[in-house]
């Protein structure tokens, strides 16, 4: 049994409205220097067997399948 | 400028529905080999200055206040 983290953010030039509602609230709680926050997700699956390249691959296809919306949303699978 | 990222997941003993309803789904869509998913969220925090121990600190304090709720998920911070 191994376990594969896919984290998934929205791509840079897409407008993070959640992200920049935190960023902007902060300043107000007392937090200084923070100049900005994006929110995405993480995403730990368990699998079967070894984390060997062809779990990855199948790991990454569920990513793009069900995980991630690949039209505004990057993702990145690796081993935990 | 330093990005630093924050991972915030349910505690392991916290129902996790919308990773369960990820795990279920998936052999009808042809992916075996899957035996959980647990979905959390991940935080990409933009600061002013070096990423030291003082600024990872204050990441700390941000994600126990407003990007973290301590009594059913845990975080993990570290610089990107």
């Amino acid at each position: 049994m191994a376990r594969v983290v896919v984290d998934v953010m929205l791509k840079p030039e897409i407008l993070d409205p959640q992200g920049r509602a935190i960023a902007q609230k902060l300043p107000q709680l007392g937090f200084d220097g923070v100049t900005a926050v994006r929110q995405g997700k993480r995403f730990e699956v368990e699998i079967d067997g070894e984390a060997d390249e062809a779990a990855l691959d199948r790991v990454r296809k569920i990513a793009e399948t069900m995980l991630a919306n690949p039209v505004i949303e990057t993702f990145d699978v690796r081993v935990l």
